[in-house]
């Protein structure tokens, strides 16, 4: 009988397998919640990736283990996004280039904003990057507000209505919907500014908790 | 054996009896559509409107016809709504009229839009009703800007821009909704005015239709 030990994978090539099914887990994940939201089965997340639904659940012990890992990556790139518009030294320019980014993150990757205002229990480091974001946000806005850039009577909720609406127009293939998003943002960035702004009607009762309906 | 003919409805109240069972059907129509879209089973109608399936059957043969009916009288409102924006004295103030009524009406019966966007051959009376409202407000659109209201560089698919928009941020209870929807409707009026209008990305590639996906 053949000594079979030396067709054995060695600890490390066990290490960049597992390392490998892994990322590609992830790399279908983030296709499969871009493309139909973050309740996709994860059957067909494990299909996607090509792996069975036992590989996918000994790497990802739960959906919400899975949800986060995909999104941790985006999760920190709006948090540095945040910090480039907080370092602006034009805090209304800092605010515009930040509604942008968000705005298109959100318009290629529906997945991400669902993901954003979805509660994971247990996934303490996701919320906690969470909570860093949602504060960066509201400094942001109000260090605009303070410069004089974005119109006083701008309501924290306007954030929500910006997000829902972007959500809207994000239709057709990611081009399309990119182009969608810019051209709204445009509009509504120009609404906000104080220059020559006009009496609105009062807020709406929304919170960002609202677009994961 | 008892004479039953004095119990047999009359002609009139026949007449009277369909008369009711159509209303009442065109009215569970038109509260499934508005919360659920026009998709919502047949069946689900019937249920709501207290009648066998066959009855709403035999009232309104096909699908099409349910719906186009349910919505005619939404449809003529919405051309009266154009008609009297047009007949404004100012071009601009007529306008920004109908595109928050047409928001609000949208925003409180989603079915509506997807109604108005639908095509449903063989119903040449709601295909002729819904040209006649996209005409005026094509004309809507020219006379504003003629007027010089109306930024010169908004785009006709900047229509289905809002309307997509507003899609997005109708969530909630009708109030919340409605609510939602004035105040991006006032956010992105002011955007649309001439004066100081600040440059813009190039418009986006969508048409009314494409809100129907």
């Amino acid at each position: 009988m053949p000594d079979q030990t030396s067709h054995k994978p060695s600890g490390e090539s066990l290490r960049a397998d597992a390392r490998e099914n892994r990322e590609r887990i992830l790399r279908a994940a983030r296709e499969a919640f871009a493309a139909q939201g973050i309740d996709v089965p994860v059957a067909a997340v494990a299909r996607r990736a090509g792996v069975g639904v036992a590989t996918l659940y000994r790497r990802f012990p739960t959906r919400d283990a899975l949800v986060t890992e995909a999104f941790a990556e985006e999760l920190t790139h709006c948090v540095s996004v945040l910090d480039e518009g907080l370092a602006d030294p034009d805090p209304w320019r800092g605010f515009c280039t930040v509604i942008e980014q968000v705005c298109l993150m959100q318009a290629v990757d529906r997945g991400f904003t669902q993901a954003f205002l979805t509660e994971f229990p247990g996934q303490a480091g996701f919320a906690f990057e969470r909570t860093r974001a949602e504060e960066r946000l509201a400094l942001l806005v109000q260090r605009a507000k303070d410069a004089g850039g974005l119109r006083r009577d701008f309501d924290p909720s306007d954030i929500t209505l910006l997000l829902l609406a972007n959500c809207g127009v994000a239709v057709g293939s990611g081009e399309e919907a990119a182009a969608a998003s810019r051209r709204l943002a445009a509009y509504l960035l120009h609404a906000f500014r104080a220059d020559g702004a006009t009496p609105l009607p009062p807020p709406a009762s929304l919170g960002l908790r609202d677009i994961a309906q």
